[in-house]
């Protein structure tokens, strides 16, 4: 396993083994090892499946197949969220893997557990933990995102996987474009039948995710020549969302921001995460791959200008 | 029920009804009406029961006793947490509404929910909600904190009971002096038995937990004539902790701090909040109260400069 929370010059911070990060970092091996020619080295190859033993090992409780949010040094259990999330990049990670070695025992744990969450999703909660059922059920923008990044990722483990997801790949866009309200804002939660929630639930936007999605739905687009969704992707999820999210005072994006401007509940409604600056890259640089316009590889610059202006840790390297 | 969330000119934020609040409402009428003269008046008694009726009939599921986070504005559940501390306000509320109305029903209230709590904390917590149990058991410094809370407001609301909680209260203080490391720093979790925990948890400091804690024991110090306690209420958990916590630059009490000075986990870390402020104005009026140092009257004096400086809506009023 891996250590997850190191400090800038390297030295552990913390030895809980955070599950995300945990698969994220079996994924990237993998990618790297299979996509990047000069990552192609056997040591790369042997550090995702040490990591992956682990993650199989210790990640999964295998009588639920509810994964843990963390976990100790050695791999006993700390902590467990009612989410879908620890479990959807054990998707992924377990697909890539497959990938690159074709080993059987990857492909089956990444289809097992995909057919899990699918079901956890869409015909009962029940067994993410039990949870207080609100009177309006919701629909947040963060679960038909991950499920579009999950199909896209059994799509490149095995193409003749792709299909067997349409019906899913629907529901989700019909999901993600709930999400719109007040004619071309991307609400984080809204109710299941499409409207706007009461109260700062209701009105928050995470115009991170908002443009995370935006270019989820641009790839997927166009892989499917969907000219409509094109647009919606690049107009809705990742322009206007950049355009409210962006603090013209002192530049960065918000972490959480409130529909009628008011402070969200969040305290750190006003940080400048790193994260949200990398979808925005990602973001820019798709719409720029797929239009060719020129604005949108400057809003990529003006990005680029801040996170490296802001986050990169030159001293030490990463961010 | 009393909308919890308002802005600053008065309109409704939020129509969620936040139990830990609204119960809190409910005590703060009962006891201005008991203890304050001028407030003596039969709408503030008014407030109360309608506040308490409310809290009555929708905070709790009166199958579990398990108190909701938050209710919809009709008073229908939306979340709960594993945590004991939506109940703890809950008997808080109840204690000193008997107090006033002497109505029985309050105080069965009180007293149930207060047996419920002990048995959730210390003989079973399956009832809290299924959770991961950690291959260590740790100790978080807020529950025997609010449990000395909980056992001074049952003794207020009825003098009788006092005595019946001498062993509870004996385990709060073994409970919460376990937190004292390192000879005199308060650490917000440490294991079950006393030890320091590995990682930024371990780590963790909580200035206005520790200062809060700190004047809950010297009330109970002075009550007891324990001069031991006293000595470490002052010294460690006030003293030490508010200058530990305090920011040297630019006024105001951290967040939560590191006990080794790197930054920790949780984003607003390094946010000045109200309620620190507060707590440590309480714990330097207390100290000066019972010791009559005055240097406990210029801390209170720099906390107060600090917090009407910055906290204190002059225009609307509140903070």
């Amino acid at each position: 396993g891996f250590f997850t929370c190191l400090e800038a010059d390297g030295k552990v911070y913390d030895d809980r083994k955070f599950c995300w990060l945990l698969s994220r970092q079996v994924w990237t091996y993998a990618r790297l090892y299979q996509e990047r020619p000069r990552f192609r080295l056997p040591h790369i190859l042997e550090a995702a499946k040490k990591g992956a033993d682990f993650v199989m090992k210790h990640v999964k409780d295998p009588s639920t197949n509810k994964c843990y949010l963390n976990l100790t040094r050695e791999g006993k259990p700390l902590k467990s969220q009612r989410t879908i999330f620890s479990e959807s990049f054990y998707v992924m990670a377990m697909a890539e893997m497959y990938r690159v070695t074709k080993e059987d025992v990857y492909k089956k744990e990444a289809m097992t557990m995909m057919k899990q969450i699918v079901k956890w999703v869409k015909v009962d909660s029940s067994g993410l933990g039990p949870r207080v059922q609100p009177p309006t059920p919701t629909s947040s923008l963060a679960v038909p995102m991950i499920f579009l990044m999950l199909i896209d990722q059994l799509g490149v483990m095995d193409p003749a996987h792709q299909a067997g997801y349409n019906d899913l790949a629907d529901w989700c866009l019909e999901d993600v474009l709930k999400h719109v309200q007040r004619g071309g804002l991307v609400l984080e939660n809204v109710s299941e039948d499409g409207q706007e929630l009461p109260g700062s639930a209701g009105r928050l936007i995470n115009p991170g995710h908002a443009i995370e999605t935006g270019w989820v739905l641009l790839e997927r687009a166009v892989k499917h020549g969907n000219e409509d969704l094109k647009q919606v992707a690049l107009e809705t999820f990742i322009t206007e969302s950049f355009n409210r999210g962006w603090d013209d005072e002192f530049g960065g994006l918000f972490y959480f921001m409130d529909a009628d401007g008011r402070p969200p509940l969040q305290l750190e409604w006003d940080m400048k995460l790193w994260w949200p600056h990398n979808e925005s890259m990602v973001a820019f640089l798709m719409a720029y791959k797929y239009t060719g316009e020129e604005k949108y590889l400057q809003q990529f610059a003006k990005v680029f200008d801040y996170a490296y202006g802001h986050f990169v840790d030159f001293k030490n390297g990463e961010w």
